[in-house]
């Protein structure tokens, strides 16, 4: 099975993979065990030229007729995504969005587990919110370097975000997904993902009629 | 200038078109006013060839070296995507999470404003919540028909996510944005957007080291 380096594969692609995986296991729900890029397209609107294409810079996947069998897909996919395994995620922020995001039920097998929330605020430190103790943000680079924790969801205000993340990226952290609406420097090596709600209503608004 | 009717543009392509608009509004703070596909890719990580051929389907933006007008396109992408007007909203569930979206500054100047906060639970209806009162849900389907409100933002329980936007559609929403981590059913003719974390930090994993 030949694959490609991850340099050579364009991120556009790599960011359609967790849509395949997703909708693939909602299949694995229906109690499917076999798809094809047609199925997936149409439930994607993604067209199916475009799913093969993606799917080949991974290796040969199924052929064109005969479908891919979707544990094989499932496995294969969380394989080049990296997670075939739990990645401990810190939560930074234990305001109203840090606690909904503690409390969120998505990350279960999905390769995410949430380790530690982090807060400044004296009053929250100590706090019990559903599993976690809010532990202070002066504890985090400790904890974050002993434990190796590589990923970190920001949820703080948009004026503290870069602080943080600085810290977090002096911690050791490669990978921060960011709540607040405000743009962040991170060095080249670190990944940063924006979770922008108005992104997804302006791609609604494009349908609708005025 | 010539345009395509939105049904012959993949919805691939619309869904990047609040990317260049976000990113153009940056180069605008930075007190830019010309840009080209290739500043705009680098920014994104999308080619820049991809760049010219999605704003090609909605007509001249600029010629390959004069660069484009950045206010021209922000004015042109707005329109196309129905933002040069503001929305109101709706946002169901007043847990942690409904009371961040409300709370959350990135609607403004962004095509949307947010209405009214909605709850079923008797302990939070009348709770004063920033600039909004909680309301019933019972109350939900007069009030979004007489205001003819048509987006929706559902931050309710997974197990309560289907019942509630069964009633939003019924009420006349076209556009539902779906923080629940789980799939919903509308008809055809109505949008649906998922707030999927673990698609982002699966699309980060991707280039983290084992």
């Amino acid at each position: 099975m030949s694959a490609n380096s991850p340099s050579t594969i364009p991120d556009i692609v790599i960011g359609r993979l967790p849509l395949y995986l997703r909708a693939l296991k909602r299949l694995q729900q229906e109690g499917k065990t076999v798809t094809s890029s047609h199925e997936l397209g149409k439930r994607l609107e993604i067209s199916s030229a475009q799913i093969r294409k993606d799917l080949s810079h991974f290796g040969g996947f199924g052929k064109q007729g005969t479908g891919y069998q979707i544990e094989f897909l499932v496995d294969r996919l969380q394989e080049v995504l990296h997670v075939n395994k739990e990645w401990m995620v810190v939560v930074v922020g234990a305001g109203n969005l840090g606690i909904a995001i503690s409390h969120y039920r998505g990350f279960q097998d999905r390769g995410f587990r949430i380790a530690h929330l982090f807060d400044i605020s004296p009053q929250k430190i100590g706090e019990q919110i559903g599993e976690f103790v809010v532990q202070p943000v002066r504890s985090m680079r400790e904890i974050i370097r002993r434990e190796g924790i590589k990923i970190a969801m920001l949820a703080v205000p948009a004026e503290d975000a870069q602080g943080v993340a600085d810290q977090l990226v002096e911690a050791g952290v490669q990978g921060i997904l960011n709540y607040a609406p405000i743009n962040i420097n991170v060095p080249a090596n670190v990944q940063i993902q924006y979770i922008d709600p108005v992104t997804h209503l302006q791609h609604m608004t494009y349908y609708l009629a005025e």
